[in-house]
């Protein structure tokens, strides 16, 4: 195995060349390192700012040895990589964060709620869907109306439908295509919330102020951070966020959405294990953003600081949005990330703009 | 020719793969531009944050040709680029900026020193030297000691010899090779200031405030910035920046380094038509940094904004420095931007840190 902390002008391999990929390519490129892509899609948005790329399926045994071997370190800018994959990458040699276990958690929405609610971290009530039996079940014990949603995949809204009364019980089990699923109880919440925040190899824990984000059709429109909150929900974040950590044995940065009920009392909605869309602020909030603190873990260097020196509003800009390039360079503090993503298909994530405006 | 503003999915060449034109591309990308590079050295250091690379001299007119063609904009990280480089360049259809003007007048110290007195960028006294008879006359007419540059290429102290009384005048003609050269006369100035530059193809000009810098064997170790400097001081900064900006009908980002004399009185050392090593700090201390700065303008965008919204003091790790990583990287505020270069030879520009301190 590598030996940690990597140094300058080692290798780091990333799985997944989109924008999340593409931004912690650019942060681990300022750290002197350099990178390789494992993405099938030739050119893709990571590859064109990184070394090197493989065009490859993410399960290809061959391209995984091979990042495995040039790689010192490996990580991923999405959850759904499977076991085998993981297996081979570490059988190369590299350093694999995060690990197996938090991959394994987030993959599956019955054994991630488990695992928060073990970790004292209080999700909604929820019911394994495995029938239609089930789901008449879990839903005369949840009520309704309650979210049915796949155990596996899905993200940004899809794989996931209401159900609003036991009468729509059949027509939901169609709609998600009668596979293994959960039901979640609805939370009485007034607001989303989110923390981000990260684990070192040695165990430090960095925790970034929280953002309140605003979704629009299932997908994230804009975060406001740090969020006007209370310190009690401060506390009671951090307390969540680093438990989440500490019980995954976690290296790396992991978003965690969190409801908001009031009274600083949050329940989780759901963790990514890797950098998050709600952490983008920190790219022009903080000294040292969501991906260069991510590189930092994986590579078991020291954690950065997490305090923001100003306040910013994170605006996703999808589909043809991104034609408003033009005036949104004219505005004075707008800070502009694009993804050189060359369709601006309807929905995609093209690029997002970071407003800046001073603390308080 | 391109039209202009150049719409994200441009592609932008670059001549020059150092660190500036590493911090170009990596300010490009995040902009949704395309670069290539056109470096000999293989893999070089902005190369591997960049889609695409050409191998070749810098006056190979094939690859010159290649680069005007597939890219809307061309611009340096160096200013010594052959007139018949650029002109190969916009004969392949590229925007190239800066232009002519600017390069011709950077690349001559007696040119250079003429077109800013002529612009009222009051400059040291100073005199053409082309034999060791003009080099005695200047010196009689100028003082000892008097610095005796060559009039074409040297930096960071290379190719400049001081002359500390007439009795050394034919071993300094010697010492630069009897190359067509300048005397300076000595400025009694009381520290070394610079101010970082922009003007957009519009004619909009924005200046970054100044910075403090302190040389150590002719190369420079760090930046303070914004220096502490009186109102008066600054306003001549910004008018000297502006009046060079406008005579060269200047696209980009410029360097002015400038000698204190104190009571608002500033002498020009020398400009460099491109972005500045002492103007690094804004990558930390501004939302638009000089690099994002310098491409908007090369692209036709309009100009971000130049404020500060902290203090910062940059500082070079050269050759072995760099092996400090581990200790900088624990600092906190401290943060870290390498340039990818393998092999650290004494002196060699390897990477900086900006401390990154509150302002006022």
């Amino acid at each position: 195995m590598a030996s940690l902390p990597l140094p300058p002008g080692s290798t780091i391999g990333i799985l997944g060349g989109g924008q999340l990929g593409r931004m912690l390519s650019q942060a681990a490129s300022r750290l002197g390192f350099n990178v390789v892509i494992l993405d099938p899609e030739e050119a893709c948005p990571a590859a064109r700012v990184s070394q090197h790329q493989l065009v490859a399926a993410y399960d290809d045994p061959d391209a995984l040895s091979v990042l495995g071997r040039i790689s010192q370190a490996v990580t991923f800018e999405f959850e759904n990589v499977p076991a085998a994959s993981v297996a081979a990458l570490a059988e190369g040699g590299a350093e694999v964060a995060p690990g197996p276990k938090a991959l394994a958690a987030a993959q599956d929405r019955v054994d991630e709620k488990t695992f928060l609610n073990s970790v004292g971290a209080t999700t909604v009530d929820f019911a394994p869907v495995d029938s239609i039996e089930d789901l008449t079940a879990a839903l005369e014990r949840l009520g309704a109306p309650a979210l049915l949603k796949t155990r596996r995949e899905g993200y940004d809204g899809k794989g996931q439908v209401w159900v609003k009364s036991a009468d729509e019980a059949a027509e939901a089990w169609a709609a998600i295509g009668e596979r293994p699923a959960i039901l979640e109880a609805k939370a009485a919440f007034t607001r989303e919330l989110s923390v981000i925040a990260a684990r070192g190899r040695d165990g430090q824990v960095a925790v970034y102020p929280l953002g309140e984000n605003i979704h629009k059709g299932g997908v994230l429109k804009t975060t406001l951070a740090p969020a006007d909150v209370d310190a009690k929900t401060e506390v009671r974040a951090k307390e969540i966020a680093t438990a989440i950590l500490n019980g995954l044995d976690y290296v790396g940065v992991l978003g965690v959405e969190l409801f908001d009920l009031g009274n600083g009392v949050l329940l989780v909605n759901e963790i990514a294990p890797r950098v998050h869309n709600t952490g983008h602020w920190t790219q022009d909030g903080c000294v040292c953003d969501q991906f260069e603190q991510h590189i930092r873990a994986v590579a078991g260097w020291p954690l950065g600081p997490t305090e923001a020196h100003c306040r910013v509003e994170m605006t996703n800009l999808l589909g043809d949005e991104v034609e408003q390039w033009q005036t949104l360079a004219a505005e004075p503090d707008a800070r502009l990330h694009l993804y050189g993503k060359a369709e601006a298909r309807p929905g995609r994530k093209m690029a997002h703009v970071n407003r800046v405006k001073p603390l308080g």
